[in-house]
C-alpha cells in the first residue's frame, strides 16, 4: 500500500497522565537521568517508530509541587540520544520567540549531523506567560505578533540552512582549497524583526535542514503550519474535529502550492491497554485517583492566560461562561477553544473536566484491548483524521512497552505499519524528500 | 605532592596549525563527523587529561577558503561526547553577549546532568565583528560594555543554577509531593541588562554548576576572571609574561577574597614532538610550507578589529607602527597587545609573523623530544607560570596521540600528573570543590 501510517512517541515526564509519576508501574529514575530517555528511545526503536518527541516550556511553575517537571533541556538531550540510537527520528521543541535564529539554526544543523539526518524541530512561539518573564519580555508579546515574528524567523533559519551548497566542502589538500567559497553564501537578511548576515558556520546537514514540525492550531497557527510544517501535532477529543482540522490544513497547504501529502497530520493519542476493555479503563481510574486538583487547575488557568479560576467548585457542573472567552486568550487559543466546546457539549463537573485533561491534556484518550486500539488507529487513519499518531503513553516507559509489544504487531499484520526501517533519515521515515537548496539548486 | 598538574586538550579543526588539515598526518574525517571528536576524546581520556575544550565563534568568514572551519556546535557536541566518554571533563565556549541567560544556564545544567558532573563553560564575550552581524547588533557593542553585561550575566546564571536546593526533588509518591516548592526559588532578577524571573526548569546539577572557565586577558577581562573564573586559558609567547599574568590574576582573586589556589591558570602550549629536536622542528616547517598567507592576514586583521593590512608586504620587516594601536581595538585587546610586543622586540617580517601565529595563534609553540616537552611543562609549572596547560596539538589527533603516548608517561613518572582518574567530576579533576548554593546553604 502506498500510504503508510506514522508513529511518533511524545516523551513527557514519567508519562502523559499528570499523576503517572505516582503510579506503581512508573519507574523511579529522575527526569534528569539520560538513561531514562535512552531506555524509552530503545523501546520506540524496537517498535519501529518514526520518531521520539520532546515538548518544551521555558519556565517552571508551582505545579512542580505535585507534577513531574524539571527535566533535561531538549536539544542537549537530542544530541545525547543521537549516539544511543541508530534509526529513530529525534524531534525537539524550541521557541522562535525566545531563541536567536543563528543559535537555533546552528544547534539543529549540528544535531542533524550528529544523528546522521534524524533531527526534527517542533516550532513553537511559546504561549506561557511565565516564559516571557524569563526573557525580559515583561508585557509578553501578543499571540499574533509571536506568529508574525515566527514567519520571519523561519525565513531566516531556512536561509541559514541553505547557506552552504552540499558540495561546498571540497577539502582539497593539494590545492589548499578547503571550501569553495563561491558555494557558501552570506544570507544578508534584513527584515522587520531580524538582521542576520550569515552564512551559517555549519555545513549543510544530511537532511538539508531538520524536519519542520508544528503544533499550533489557531488560525495564524494553521497558516504558519500550512506554510512551513512537514508534520503537525494536534489535539482532538474526537475524530470529527480531527478530520475537520486535517482537511483544513491540507487545503491551506494546497492553496499555497504545496503537496498536501507532504504535510502529515499526527493527532495525539493516549491509550490505556489491557487484556479487556475494563482492565484497560481501570488504569485511568487508578491514575485519576492519584491526581491533585491544584495541578489541573493551574494547568487549566494557564490555558486561559492565567485566569483566576479559584471561585469554581470541584463538584458543580460547569458552563462555558465559567471560563474566559478563548478569543481573548493571548496564550494557546486553539486549546482554550477545544476546552470551551467540551464544556458546552458535556457540561462536566470541574473535577471530571480536570480528570479528562489530566490524562491527555486535551488529546484523545482511550482504553481498550490491543485490537481495539489498533481499530481506532486504523479508523482515524483511513477516514482522513490522521496520517499517523503522536502516541502519548499515560505511563512511561510502561505503556509504551505495552503499545510496542501488543499494538504495533497488529498494525504490522494489517499492513499499516513498517516491520523494519527502510530509510536512514527522519525525513525518509516520514516519506518526505530532502529539500532542494534555494540558493544552490541541484542543476546549478 | 600536593600541587598537581592539569592538562586540557583544546580541540580545533584538524589541529591548531592553520594548515594542519593539509598535512599527511591529519585524518580526513569532516569536522561535522562526531566520530572524529569521539576519537580525540578517547585518546585524551586514555592520557588521563582533565578535560577537552572547544572554542567558538558565532560566524564564519572567508578564511574558510583555505582553513578548516565549519564544525559542530559546541553544546550539542558536548552532550553527544558525554555519552561516549566516562571520565574526562567537557568544556565548551558560549557567548554571554549573544545567548539568552535562561537558555544558556539550562543547556549547561542539562549537560552537567547528562555527563554526571563533567561540564565546563568557557565564558566569552565574543570579539569578532562578523559575529555581531549575525545577531542584529549592527554597531557591535563595545569591548567594555560586553564585559559589563557579562558581569550581570554571570550574576543571573549563577542564581539560576542555585534556584533549586539539592534536596528539592522529593519524589514522594505516597504524599504526592514531587518537589518541595519551598526549596525552589524564583530568582526575580531585575538588573541593568537582564530581567529574569526564574526559577530554572532544571534541577541543580551534579557539580552545582558547570566549571567556570574564562579566556580574556585585558584589564576588564582579568577582573572578570578574578571574580568568576575557576580556570583560565591564556596565550603567552614566553614564560615571563605567563608568570606576570598568573601573579596578577591570583592577586586580583585574592583581593576579592577568593583563594588564589582556586583560580587555575592554563597557558596554551602547542608542541611538535620528535625523537630529536630537529625532527620535531621539521614538523613546523612542513606545516608552515602549507600555509596560505591570505588566511593568516585575515586572522591578523580580525585581531586588530578588521584593520586593512593589505599595504604590508610579506618579506619586509615590520615595526609596531605598521599595526593599529591595541588600545583602540574593540575586539580582543590582550591578543593585539601581545602581537604588538612581539613585533617591537623581534621585528619579524610579515611572513615570519604569520608563520609564528599560524602555529599557535599567539600561544607558546615549541618543538622537542618528549623529555624536552616535559621539561618545559615542569619548568613553567614549578616557576608559577602555569597550574597546567591548554595543550594545542598542531595536528589532531596525531600529535595528541604523540603527547599521550610519549609525554604523559614522563610527567607521570616525575610525579607531576595522575596515573588514574581519582575523581568523577570535572571540578574533582581540577581539585575544586562543589560550590555551595547561595540560596540554600548546607545547614539550611
Ligand atoms: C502535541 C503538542 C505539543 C505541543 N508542545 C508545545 C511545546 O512544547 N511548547 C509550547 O510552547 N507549545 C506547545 N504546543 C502548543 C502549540 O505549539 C502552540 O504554541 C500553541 O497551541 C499556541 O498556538 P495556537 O494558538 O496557534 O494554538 C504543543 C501543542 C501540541 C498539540
Ligand atoms: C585559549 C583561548 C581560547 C579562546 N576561545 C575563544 C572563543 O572560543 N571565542 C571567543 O569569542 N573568544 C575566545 N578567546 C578570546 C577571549 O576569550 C576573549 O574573548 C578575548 O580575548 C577578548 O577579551 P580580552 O579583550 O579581555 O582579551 C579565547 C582566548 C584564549 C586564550
Amino acid at each position: 500500500m502506498s500510504r503508510t501510517l506514522h508513529l511518533n512517541v511524545f516523551i513527557h515526564g514519567r508519562g502523559h497522565h499528570e499523576a503517572a509519576w505516582r503510579h506503581p508501574r512508573a519507574g523511579s529514575a529522575p527526569l534528569t537521568d539520560i538513561g531514562f530517555y535512552e531506555q524509552i528511545a530503545a523501546i520506540a526503536e524496537r517498535g519501529r517508530f518514526d520518531s521520539v518527541f520532546f515538548a518544551d516550556h521555558l519556565a517552571i511553575g508551582s505545579e512542580v509541587r505535585h507534577a513531574a517537571r524539571g527535566a533535561l533541556e531538549p536539544l542537549t538531550l537530542l544530541a545525547a540520544l543521537a549516539r544511543a540510537t541508530e534509526h529513530i527520528g529525534l524531534i525537539a521543541t524550541a521557541s522562535s520567540t525566545y531563541t536567536e535564529p543563528y543559535n537555533l539554526a546552528r544547534q539543529f544543523a549540528s544535531i542533524d549531523h550528529i544523528s546522521g539526518g534524524r533531527a526534527g524541530w517542533n516550532i513553537v512561539t511559546s504561549w506561557l506567560k511565565a516564559t516571557s518573564a524569563n526573557f525580559g519580555d515583561s508585557a509578553q508579546l501578543g499571540h499574533d505578533e509571536r506568529y508574525d515574528r515566527a514567519f520571519e524567523y523561519l525565513d531566516v533559519v531556512t536561509k541559514l540552512w541553505d547557506s552552504w551548497a552540499d558540495d561546498a566542502h571540497v577539502d582539497d589538500r593539494h590545492s589548499g582549497t578547503y571550501v569553495d567559497a563561491d558555494r557558501v553564501r552570506a544570507i544578508r537578511h534584513s527584515g522587520r524583526y531580524y538582521q542576520v548576515a550569515g552564512a551559517l558556520n555549519v555545513p549543510r546537514s544530511p537532511q538539508g535542514r531538520p524536519l519542520l514540525v508544528q503544533a499550533g492550531s489557531s488560525d495564524k497557527g494553521r497558516q504558519f503550519a500550512a506554510t512551513y510544517a512537514e508534520a503537525v501535532f494536534t489535539a482532538h477529543l474526537e475524530k470529527a474535529t480531527a478530520v475537520e482540522f486535517s482537511t483544513d490544513l491540507k487545503a491551506r497547504a494546497a492553496a499555497l502550492g504545496r503537496d498536501p501529502g507532504h504535510v502529515l497530520v499526527l493527532p495525539g493519542l493516549s491509550p490505556a491497554i489491557g487484556s479487556t476493555e475494563a482492565e484497560a479503563a481501570a488504569l485511568w481510574d487508578e491514575l485519576n485517583a492519584l491526581t491533585v486538583p491544584e495541578v489541573g487547575l493551574g494547568h487549566l488557568s494557564a490555558r486561559f492566560g492565567g485566569a483566576d479560576l479559584s471561585h469554581l467548585s470541584l463538584d458543580e457542573r460547569l458552563s462555558p461562561g465559567d471560563l474566559p472567552d478563548p478569543a481573548n486568550v493571548e496564550g494557546a487559543q486553539s486549546r482554550a477553544e477545544l476546552i470551551h466546546r467540551l464544556v458546552a457539549s458535556e457540561r462536566p463537573t470541574l473535577r471530571a473536566l480536570l480528570h479528562k485533561l489530566a490524562g491527555g491534556r486535551g488529546h484523545y484518550i482511550t482504553a481498550g484491548t490491543p485490537e481495539q486500539i489498533a481499530d481506532v488507529i486504523e479508523d482515524w487513519f483511513r477516514s482522513g483524521a490522521a496520517d499517523g499518531f503522536n502516541v502519548m503513553p499515560p505511563i512511561l516507559p510502561a505503556v509504551l512497552t505495552d503499545f510496542v509489544e501488543q499494538v504495533v504487531p497488529i498494525l504490522q499484520r494489517r499492513g499499516l505499519f513498517r516491520r523494519e526501517y527502510t530509510e536512514s533519515t527522519l525525513r525518509g521515515h516520514y516519506g518526505l524528500s530532502r529539500p532542494e537548496n534555494r540558493f544552490f539548486p541541484a542543476g546549478r
